[in-house]
């Protein structure tokens, strides 16, 4: 499983503060604590309140790339502010996300080729969230179909079938779980697949025992990828434990703190 | 689910001293917890140490049934000792358990029909532990093809796929999990599935996890029973919260409360 940690997002009111007031040291910290817990890839994303998100992208880009060489996702509904980290990244980068719209996708997969980098591409569009299995299908391709028009790899391209909060989507989360599955006949060789775990429980009561449950669903649906919290303790060995009875990895006492060094 | 508590059990140093010195009382309050915590059934198991099993499943029968109505799983690997139990019976029955072997079919089958009993049948005979699914469904379908002869409804039977531990059969664990699907397509209508869950985290660290992780996974493939620890909280939580993520009971925000209480 490639794990992308959340925590370095605006959303968050200790982030939001440390980029008003450039706190490289919190930012920086956030940073290495998510590797240490396991972390590929740590998401990137100035949150909702920044008044310049093309500055604070380049800032924050910048205070996370003289602690750590990990993978960044930059994470913005604009194509500019993600082009902006993207100029400055001295490591692999994933673009997080483009939708399914053409427009979007006319913008952000030539992109994602100029700068080398992966694509996260969620299964919606203009119309909305999907409402079923076969909508997600219908966008998926859609989406393969426009990496093919441009010459994007499929192996650089993460597929994201819009995990949605199971108190107000109950009966959709089966559609999700077997969209992760799906997604992978749809072409060959096949595309990765990623969700945002936190979505699931958005909402809900016993939010981390919603995160846990859906994690090895969709980990036995052969999800490649989660945005989650790697500090997240409980799921972190949830996660891993997963992928040893999957028989991913092998068995030794101390598979937990293997596991997070791999 | 249907859960069936596993804590009535001799192999437990205060259910042994229990049996031993008679003590009804921890028996009781052991029976009265784990309905409370969410049991459906209670397994009732004499233990290694008994000396005069028949007696002592008798008393543990009556002792429970001075308390509760719940369904009883009468465990043992002899038949006349469940047997001293079922003429106790007021309530529902299940024999734990017959292997796939024809002479224990002979008796457990015939005795299930003799006190409308369920049965719980392990995919398993005297050759051993069987090395992969396949080995699986053949020991199901012989099993399946003994409850045929006898009249035994299939409906009253849960199919065991044995649960191995992760840490010695690890590349087994995928088996057993599609062998749990697989054995519903056996026949029509579908045969019931159980699983002893403690056994997968058998001799393994962080034993909670892998239950925990095992359940999700056994539930998303349609497992309609498991044995296991009701008092345990996480547990339980993580079995309904994949419950409705999987769209088996309608959300509300104390859907842990309610749940329980189903």
């Amino acid at each position: 499983m490639f794990i992308v940690g959340e925590l370095i997002n605006g959303m968050y009111k200790n982030v939001s503060r440390a980029i008003r007031e450039k706190d490289r040291s919190l930012i920086q910290r956030l940073a290495l604590e998510q590797i240490e817990c396991g972390a590929d890839a740590l998401d990137v994303n100035c949150g909702p309140l920044s008044k310049d998100p093309k500055a604070d992208i380049q800032w924050l880009v910048q205070a996370i790339q003289e602690v750590s060489d990990s993978p960044l996702t930059l994470d913005s509904t604009k194509p500019e502010v993600i082009e902006e980290g993207l100029k400055l990244m001295k490591n692999k980068a994933i673009i997080n996300s483009t939708t399914a719209d053409k427009e979007k996708l006319e913008i952000l997969v030539p992109l994602a080729l100029k700068y080398k980098a992966s694509l996260i591409a969620l299964t919606m569009d203009k119309k909305g969230i999907p409402q079923n299995k076969d909508q997600r299908i219908e966008l998926a391709v859609s989406i393969l179909e426009s990496c093919q028009k441009y010459g994007f790899s499929v192996e650089e391209l993460y597929l994201d079938p819009v995990a949605l909060p199971v108190n107000v989507a109950q009966q959709q989360q089966k559609d999700v779980l077997e969209s992760i599955r799906d997604f992978k006949l749809l072409s060959s060789p096949p595309p990765k697949t990623i969700v945002g775990l936190s979505n699931v429980s958005q909402g809900a009561k016993y939010r981390s025992l919603i995160n846990r449950a859906f994690l090895v669903m969709a980990i036995s649906s052969d999800l490649d990828a989660a945005i989650l919290d790697p500090k997240d303790r409980e799921l972190m060995g949830t996660l891993i434990s997963s992928e040893l009875i999957l028989n991913r990895f092998i068995y030794c006492d101390s598979y937990i703190e293997v596991y997070k060094k791999k």
